[in-house]
C-alpha cells in the first residue's frame, strides 16, 4: 500500500519537461491503465489520441496556450487527448439519470489511471482543461461536435524534485462515522 | 510500472464481500490517497464520508437500494459517499468556463484514488451512482442540496477471483499519431 500512496504522492502537475522523447510503448501502457478503469454500467465513454510525432506536438501544444494560459507545454514531448464519446446506460438506471451523465466522472478515472500509469513509469503529466478544441478538431482530423474531456501533456521532468502538495487537510475533507 | 498495471487489472466491481470488518486504517489510506488528487486549480471540490459503523452501514446500503438496484450491497463493510463541493476557478480559467464545470470530472480522479488505494490494501470496491440522495442527506446529516458524486462500497471480497474484465480494444479506443 505505502507503494501507491507513494505513487499518489509523487505524482504532481509537471510544468517543465526534459528534452527526452517518450517511448511509445509507455503511452500504450498509460492507455492500457485507462482501458482498464471502470464507468457506469461500464459503457467506457472514452477515447484517446495519442499525438508523438514531433512535428504535430508543437502545434498541439499550441492550442492549449491559444488563451494566453499553459505557456508551460512546450517542452512536452507527447500529448494524450481524452475524448468523451457517446455512453449507453442499461435501461434501469436510464430511467433516473440521463446517459452521458456519468461520463465526465468516469473519464475523470481514465485520467487518474493514465497520470498514475504516467507516475509509475518516470513520466511527468499535466491535466490541461482549456484549449483551443476546434483548432484541435482541426490538427488531431475529429469532428467538429466531438466532446472533449482534457488534454495531458506528457514527458520526463526536468528535474526530480517533488513539490509540497497544497491541499486540504484530511479534518477538513473527510467525515468518519 | 507492471505492478500499477496490475493493480488496474484486479480492481473490478466487487458485489459479493465477506462478513470481515475493514480496518479504519485501511478507509484513511483511501482518503489520503484521494486527498492527493489533481483537481482544476488545485480546487479540490470534495469531500467524503467514510461510513463503516456497523448500525449505518446497512441504512446507507438500503439507501442505493431504494429503485430495485444494487441488491448486491448487503454484505459491504464500509461506504465512501463522495461529496461535490464548491470549486472556484482562477480568474483566468473562469474566463472561459464555469466553476463547477471541471468538478465531475476532478471527483472521477479522486474515486479512482480511492479504489485503487483500496485494491491496493486487499479490499473490494464497486462505484455507485444511483441512490436515494434524499435519504442518504438524512442519514449522514447532510444538507438538502449537497450534491453527490458516487457511493463507494467497500468491503474484503469474499473470493479472490479476478472475473475476464470486459472492455473494448486498445484499436477502438486509441489513435497514435
Amino acid at each position: 500500500m505505502s507503494d501507491f500512496l507513494d505513487l499518489c504522492r509523487r505524482r504532481q502537475s509537471c510544468r517543465d519537461y526534459a528534452d527526452r522523447p517518450v517511448e511509445r510503448e509507455k503511452l500504450i501502457n498509460c492507455i492500457e491503465a485507462a482501458r482498464m478503469a471502470p464507468s457506469g454500467c461500464n459503457s467506457q465513454p472514452w477515447s484517446f489520441v495519442v499525438v508523438d510525432n514531433p512535428q504535430l506536438v508543437p502545434e498541439v501544444a499550441k492550442s492549449t496556450q491559444h488563451f494566453g494560459l499553459n505557456e508551460y507545454f512546450e517542452k512536452a514531448s507527447a500529448f494524450i487527448v481524452v475524448l468523451e464519446e457517446h455512453a449507453v446506460l442499461i435501461k434501469r438506471i436510464r430511467a433516473f439519470i440521463d446517459s452521458q451523465y456519468f461520463a465526465r466522472h468516469d473519464l475523470g478515472c481514465a485520467t487518474m489511471s493514465i497520470c498514475l500509469a504516467a507516475e509509475a513509469q518516470g513520466l511527468g503529466t499535466c491535466i490541461i482543461g482549456v484549449f483551443d478544441r476546434e483548432r484541435l478538431c482541426e490538427l488531431l482530423g475529429l469532428p467538429r461536435e466531438q466532446r472533449f474531456a482534457c488534454v495531458i501533456a506528457v514527458g520526463y521532468p526536468a528535474n526530480d524534485t517533488v513539490r509540497p502538495k497544497v491541499r486540504k487537510s484530511m479534518e477538513e475533507i473527510a467525515k468518519f462515522i
